[in-house]
């Protein structure tokens, strides 16, 4: 199939006389999991992948993604002529460096201006310069004249958030960013990041799978605020909660309305990396362009008192979910139900569905047994089914949008009898999750910084993980939020601060043989106050309340103070989670916790 | 004394109209270590330290140091009408900030461009610019003018180091940057920094206490190499060894011929941080200019073998002198004999002296007992010289320079009967040493990634310590050399490679009360081979040898493997340094280590 799109593009190619064609996997929002209808890499090359850009060549084509997808990438590129690139391996080539590589002096590069963000075009254009190679913005997308059946333009409802949940009202939210535009002497200050439209707006939408965000620009001046998103996607109290305070328009009017927002003297200022190529060309004709730090992104990674509650609120009806779903799982296997990754994950959406404000799932369960689980991201499917049986790890990453909290877990389940090996490497996992769990840190350190104590168990044997250790999470917003990270990859770092919620979620993956996981979110709080002769310190509070596995973990091989947190690990998930589980289920969970 | 300088300054400020100036610690080379000659920051603010720098405004004055050097500023700058800045403190003010701060729009900030770099330059002009503030090159520089007995220029033999130390030929290190220089399309290649200059020359001088190098700038064209230090210098060995090779010209011909380097439509190149601002200007009125990455950095920073091996020689022959002194100490003390911080080090500095190869200390000794030990870089001297004596702790920073290595080694002695409070923080401060030390890590880790595993213990109690964990060490030059270093405060660090040496240096200080660290020096080495399925592995191997002591180790509080490292640390101590100690030394180290 995806040989022919692939043959397709290039005929295109050749008609407008273009050497190569980028399709990278983003929107004109530069979100990171994209609507269906943008989904024209996934259509071009077959890939599923939520990260993966692909360049076609006229004799050549290659397909960039991280360690995550790296087995998957493989399978799915099979039979497609497009060669897997391995970001981030020794040797791997960056695409700037393939195009330098494979094309002549002098050859056209093409990329579809709306989706491609001005920093990557300059950075790539200065690369290209050096073999007189020209980037071209095409116009239009060529993926788009082959796609038949290409699916409609999202079109789901948006609904208020109430202040109960958010803690702040979007009146207030609109006066800060005022402020930023006032002291920037900005004539109007651009949004194009649907989380951070959200979060002003206290608005939620269902335009996009997992992430409750609604597709729409947002322009502030000092005396408007426009969502450009139509009016016809509002419910009701949607519209009569913002109504007075914003006003609405057409998504589509949003381009004609930017070439009327400023004049010759105005500057027009523009949130973080939102700005395309095809949005600077626009402003350009008629006003400065600035891209500003609108304190957005910063407010939002720093929840509220409300947020932070609300989080920790959703968390206990997850794990109420969770631990039913490990009860299900238990007494099937024993009756010798036959259950499958599809069914198990099917079964756990389902039982946060009936959890109060749950608004579904948060990305899709990756729901992996045995060697499934070496695949970083595997997505069970119709195609590729495990049943889950007999002796194996089974690794559930998960998690549930509420509307008041998003969350994300991941626990390695023992089915049948883990042997010596894996019990080994679970613990030793464990001990990097715990070890970071219980850190404090002087305000400052970033969580590059942090990365390595989680890291270090596995180090010592000269092992390691290829993901980040954790990242931010939003509040029923999108799982991963900056730009805080715990992560060995990114080249700085943002110091964590209090009120930040992150995943720390270690791991270790054997080819062929299984994938172990262990994530639980935590906030980011103050542990002492700053005083004159010493710095402020801070630590990690759990949210999640699952219990671990005690099957997997040998406790010879843990601290004193690494076997203290298991067991208080263990009271307070049985104490926080009774209250909302039947009789039977806590003397379940009782009796789970009761192995050590 | 300095408060007559400050005076006399401002006298000769308002003459020229200048509203501030600006006086900081270093010399036209960048140096971290400066000849007396141009200690003009010392002479004028009366402070010793080697990190400060001095603004003098017409109303007030400031010094910004360091957290190492906060109480001896404190100290010292008593009376002087000097402010302390204490930098990366909460609201410490930056140099900038201050001059925006205290100074009119207009003002005339005054510099001594000949020392001052362009980087640096162009950084604070940019924020003077918010008031219009003018920053402009003083042509001379006002403290010479009141320095009535300023000590002579160095003078300081310049002689050769053999291959067999520095493992590679002059003319090997030529070609390598003369590669640089034609792929750079450069004229000339222009070092002004020392150690460069030394490493390059495999020459070794005698201008800078602690530092054997020597006062010269080189350059390097594809034809010739010319040392600008003045042939008067050269010992007959030394000009034997370069002559054909290099050419000496005398050090105040440099800025001459740097007139006549380059035409209009020529490069001239110049290493790393070594552009200042009067360089550039001569340079820029003839030629164009372009600060490059020379290679020698890294070529100096990653050891060859042979330097490999002497900094493992000089190391034992270190660790002999080390164990003498203890001998000696604990002799003196039992015996009764007065033995006070100033005549411990310089007993310690002879013994040093007896073993082979030694060319001396490579910084000044920190010799602090009890309370003095809290002060991060104490020097004592005639006025502040406490008698090691009654109950408390010795710590004793210090190291030799070898004509085959550097040392740098620190340890914290308990003199009488140490309190409970006492080993607790010592056993927490050795933990970070030992899990530091013990570390293995995937390459591409940096030294600030590292720098948390040796935080961690103290960071658990929201306690730490405010400088680096550990700093690059040259062979046979500068105790302090990077780029590599095991740091929190540094805002990117370079990944550390197989072949570079550093420290590690945790410590713990109560002020009032005791100071703790724990130094040895440690080679970056290989742990495993790159694999298909996995990257290298590095960890460090250490090359101190000198016992520490038990009676502070609290060996209950450690883990198995910390006690393990102990033990071996201990036997090899015991094994590598017997052949070149007498029997009844031998019988004493087996005593000393045998108390656990």
């Amino acid at each position: 199939m995806s040989a022919k799109n692939v043959s397709d593009i290039r005929k295109l190619m050749e008609e407008h006389g273009y050497d190569a064609f980028l399709i990278p996997s983003t929107d004109p929002h530069q979100s990171e999991y994209v609507p269906d209808y943008w989904k024209r890499r996934q259509f071009a090359s077959s890939f599923t992948g939520s990260a993966g850009d692909l360049v076609i060549l006229k004799d050549r084509a290659g397909l960039w993604t991280d360690s995550r997808y790296f087995i998957q990438a493989e399978a799915q590129l099979s039979g497609t002529g497009i060669e897997l690139h391995k970001m981030m391996t020794p040797d791997s080539i960056s695409i700037p460096e393939y195009l330098l590589k494979y094309l002549k002096e002098k050859s056209v590069v093409a990329f579809d201006g709306s989706i491609m963000s001005e920093t990557e075009f300059l950075e790539m254009k200065s690369v290209l310069q050096k073999k007189n190679i020209i980037l071209k913005s095409s116009g239009i997308n060529l993926v788009d004249a082959i796609w038949k059946d290409r699916p409609q333009f999202p079109d789901g409802e948006i609904f208020p958030l109430d202040e109960r949940f958010t803690g702040l009202k979007s009146d207030d939210k609109l006066k800060s960013i005022r402020e930023v535009l006032n002291s920037k002497n900005g004539k109007a200050l651009v949004f194009s990041t649907l989380d951070d439209i959200a979060w002003i707006t206290n608005l939620r939408g269902n335009d996009i799978k997992y992430t409750p965000v609604f597709i729409s620009y947002l322009v502030i001046t000092m005396e408007r605020a426009v969502i450009y998103s139509g009016i016809e996607k509002f419910s009701k109290s949607a519209w009569e909660k913002i109504s007075g305070t914003f006003e609405v328009e057409p998504y589509h009017r949003f381009e004609e309305d930017l070439h009327n927002l400023g004049g010759e003297n105005d500057k027009i200022l523009i949130s973080g990396s939102s700005l395309t190529v095809k949005l600077a060309d626009i402003i350009r004709k008629h006003s400065d362009v600035e891209v500003v730090n609108s304190g957005v992104e910063k407010m939002k990674g720093i929840k509220n008192p409300t947020e932070l509650q609300g989080m920790r609120n959703s968390h206990i009806r997850d794990g109420v979910a969770m631990v039913k779903f490990l009860i299900w799982l238990e007494n099937n296997i024993k009756s010798g139900q036959s259950i499958t990754e599809v069914s198990a994950a099917k079964y756990l959406g389902k039982l946060r569905h009936q959890q109060e404000n749950n608004r579904g799932e948060s990305f899709e369960t990756i729901s992996a047994f045995g060697k499934n689980g070496a695949i970083v991201h595997y997505t069970a499917s119709q195609d590729q089914n495990s049943p889950i049986t007999g002796n194996g790890l089974y690794l559930l990453d998960s998690g549930g949008q509420y509307l008041d909290g998003t969350t994300d877990i991941t626990r390695t389940i023992s089915i049948g009898t883990p042997d010596k090996h894996m019990k080994k490497m679970y613990t030793m996992v464990l001990k990097g999750h715990i070890d970071l769990a219980s850190a404090v840190f002087p305000e400052g350190t970033t969580g590059k910084q942090l990365d390595t104590i989680a890291r270090k168990p596995l180090w010592d044997k000269a092992l390691n993980y290829g993901h980040g250790t954790g990242h931010g999470v939003g509040m029923f917003l999108g799982v991963h939020e900056g730009p805080h990270a715990i992560s060995y990859y990114r080249c700085q770092g943002v110091p964590l601060e209090a009120g930040m919620v992150t995943t720390i979620e270690p791991g270790y993956y054997e080819e062929g043989n299984f994938g172990i996981r262990i994530e639980n979110m935590y906030i980011t709080v103050e542990d002492s106050p700053e005083t004159e002769l010493s710095h402020k310190f801070l630590r990690f509070e759990n949210i999640t309340w699952c219990p671990l596995d005690n099957r997997l973990i040998d406790f010879d091989d843990l601290s004193s103070a690494q076997k203290n947190w298991v067991c208080n690990y263990h009271e307070k998930c049985l104490v926080t989670l009774s209250p909302y589980l039947t009789g039977e289920e806590q003397k379940w969970l009782e009796t789970f916790i009761a192995n050590e």
